[in-house]
């Protein structure tokens, strides 16, 4: 049987993996809002961003609780410091999410995304997805083998990210500047949803190993 | 005076403070090579950035090792925690400044920046370069008021970044959609380099009082 600290180490990882199950939900929902133009939706997505922020901040409070009370060293110690990480970049990502559905909002009752690149938004909205259920599965499994494994699924929303700037300079791009702006930022938003998802999956490798997967990480 | 361990509390906040001098530097010079299209100049923000990547490295090191070796509870945990955050959020201000080095690197030897939005790019390298430079002050001093205040400043770094999105809408753009890419992506990073500034500085009022200066923060 767990000890009482262990118990609250567990649930300390257990809000992480619900943090990731709201961030996936809140992107894929943004998404959706995203290509169909769906007001409501965004609306949903930007409403319930408040949870993801008060799971942070209560998993941030029990941290800080946890150090005070237990004085807990080596890998304890480093699994709290690292978990209160781990909580910022998942609720940073619900941000992302929430500025794609602001997009959304924006642009109703048109949709941001002109025909042509509508397969690439599915495409990031997709591995997005992905990557933030694999997190979920890695913080909960505690799997350093999965997590090293996620970065090339990066690589692809990098391939994707670069194809949709590749769209906007084409000569044949007809949508104009507000689009492009549009594109821009979601493009970018994406971008950096899978780079924290990936981070996230690092971190959960020092927190198991005690080592950096990569010396910039 | 000072024991041992409140004297390696304050050689944290001594590199807290350094890393602002250093992000400030970074954005200050990254904004001149946007605007002057200045390779060399850009080239050495780019390349400059490992300093800050290795000054968190080593602050992160040296709070581990504090939080394991004396066990701080109360305001010395606090302070420990909190300035990770920070020099998280320094870290990040320090690859915004990269970025836009880059696109001023990827635009060479044109410029990035059309005429007419000039002005509004030096104002926003002002304003980087006082939240920064401010920053620097208020963690050194400690100075809760001058936190607090520092939020209407980033305001101004808000009504620029909509101005920027104005210039781009307007139908007498004629710079085409990628110079609109580059100048939507700039205008984000200097937005983001300034929340992050008002973050550290948020930061620096939970640390000094134990209370967050806002709910959401």
């Amino acid at each position: 049987m767990r000890d009482a600290f262990h118990e609250e180490l567990d649930a300390i990882s257990e809000t992480l993996v619900e943090m990731t199950r709201l961030v996936g939900s809140a992107m894929a929902r943004a998404t959706t809002a995203l290509l169909d133009a769906d007001l409501t939706l965004a609306e949903s997505v930007i409403d319930a961003d408040d949870q993801v922020d008060d799971l942070q901040h209560s998993l941030d409070d029990s941290s800080f609780d946890l150090l005070a009370r237990q004085q807990p060293v080596a890998g304890d110690l480093r699994t709290i410091i690292t978990s209160l990480r781990m909580s910022a970049d998942l609720e940073r990502m619900g941000d992302l999410a929430r500025h794609v559905a602001k997009v959304a909002r924006r642009r109703y009752p048109q949709s941001a995304i002109p025909p042509e690149i509508r397969g690439t938004i599915v495409e990031m909205g997709d591995i997005a997805a992905e990557l933030v259920a694999k997190v979920g599965s890695i913080i909960a499994a505690r799997d350093v083998e999965a997590a090293l494994a996620l970065e090339a699924e990066d690589d692809e929303m990098d391939r994707l990210h670069r194809s949709l700037f590749k769209s906007l300079m084409d000569d044949k791009w007809k949508h104009g500047i507000e689009t492009a702006v549009d594109v821009t930022l979601c493009g970018r938003y994406y971008e950096r949803y899978a780079d924290h998802a990936v981070s996230v999956a690092k971190r959960l490798v020092f927190l198991v190993t005690g080592e950096h997967p990569t010396p910039a990480s």
